[in-house]
């Protein structure tokens, strides 16, 4: 089949605030063949400017706009996804927005591609069995210990059974109110429900910092702590995980959201 | 004085073409400050997609445009614009194009610092002195030996001391092939002026290829080969670096036009 078209869907609640609830707006972006079928995809990203990374006129050779690259197109296989991505990639290569803009695009050509060969993307994309996950409750701290034991409360009545709570206050005051939130959050969630926490890059580069936390948040059983640094502090990643093990402090350190291509996330999971 | 506006100059030639010269259009920011001040910067970046990062309405709080971040905000000392950077990055910390899209302004806020204190710029930035340069003819290859031959004579003929020579068929045929693009800029500009090649990461990450044409450059006196290997491929941009290390290849190996932000470039020095 043939790609024939590519729209792209600004989706936004009534009213944008300034918080940290990164749901609040988004792009969508549906890939049509010339056979009748149709994928969806999303980016986590500025959907605004991602936007313009499919529609804007072309400046030179390296900075063509991403419809550009994949109208007209065959798709027929997973080889040709790869091969459409890189050439967007090479359409766009002075393009930093390319790799947050093209995931919609990359999305909707899985998604269409696993429809047109009745199989499902997991396949598609290499692997053998598809493996069950467990949802989370993905949710803000509340501003203090107590609306906080109140969120984790609810969540426990809607029987999730894991939950992360992020952001908010978190960092912003002293160690003690930080473990306050962390054990209003165990303590509304019980003994048994998963728990994990995303301090949001909020220590920077303080490694001290992260580590005291670290150390007081696996004392309440949360099984990850993640961005406690920024995505691009990869030496301070490297001494923080370096620490835990050391001392065999029982949390996992997640991050990576930051890491914006192939080589960025390879750099964090090589070097740091 | 305090940031009063950031206008925003697309500017472009009346016909932009298909080619690798990137300077066909470009985004020019001016920032105007309360005392009847102004500065100016250049972006080297998608001009378009630059311009949405300076003007898209907020996604949350981490997708917040530049414009918002800086105007109002009070502008004295070099300490000041190191400030308003991160500010910017910290308001757009999931914006993809932020690095690319500041630039302009940053280069601006730097031009305005340094008319507001009476001082240069690389004295506001650290330097004790500056330092002299040479300046370089930067052109594209010709489309075969004799059109490249030409272009290095007028080089020549204009009184430059230094040529850099890229893209165009480099790297599309053969090694030999390579090989007449250079000998003949080198036969064109004669044995005196300094000669540079832009590979414009042509071989991708095969190390083989550009070290057999490193070697053969470096017998015309080539001072540097540019961007032989993507950005992304540091691994490979290390073997590369090593293996004309060890045989005293004289050829530096220039990189890092892709290193969108300080990681990037950290990552490419320290392992690359």
């Amino acid at each position: 089949m043939k790609i024939e078209a590519i729209d792209l869907f600004y989706v936004a609640l009534p009213v944008i605030t300034r918080t940290a609830d990164g749901t609040q707006d988004s792009l969508v972006v549906r890939v049509r063949t010339d056979n009748g079928l149709e994928g969806w995809g999303e980016c986590d990203a500025s959907p605004l400017i991602s936007m313009a990374a499919y529609v804007m006129p072309m400046s030179h050779s390296n900075i063509i706009n991403i419809s550009e690259a994949l109208i007209g197109e065959t798709l027929d296989s997973p080889e040709d996804v790869v091969h459409l991505r890189n050439k967007a990639g090479k359409y766009g290569l002075d393009i930093q927005q390319l790799d947050h803009a093209i995931s919609g695009a990359d999305i909707a050509m899985w998604d269409v591609l696993g429809k047109y060969l009745g199989e499902p993307v997991w396949k598609l994309i290499g692997h053998s069995s598809s493996h069950k996950k467990l949802p989370y409750a993905s949710v803000l701290f509340g501003n203090d210990p107590d609306e906080t034991h109140a969120i984790a409360t609810s969540i426990v009545q809607r029987n999730f059974q894991a939950a992360k709570f992020g952001w908010g206050p978190m960092g912003q005051g002293s160690l003690s109110d930080d473990i306050a939130l962390v054990q209003a959050a165990r303590d509304g969630l019980g003994p048994r429900t998963k728990l994990m926490v995303d301090a949001g890059v909020i220590w920077g580069d303080d490694v001290d910092a992260a580590y005291e936390r670290a150390v007081k948040f696996a004392d309440l059983e949360v099984t990850w702590l993640e961005e406690p640094l920024k995505t691009e502090e990869v030496n301070a990643y490297k001494q923080l995980s370096d620490r835990i093990k050391a001392n065999n402090i029982n949390i996992g350190v997640a991050g990576g959201e930051g890491a914006d291509f192939y080589r960025s996330a390879d750099d964090m999971m090589t070097n740091g």
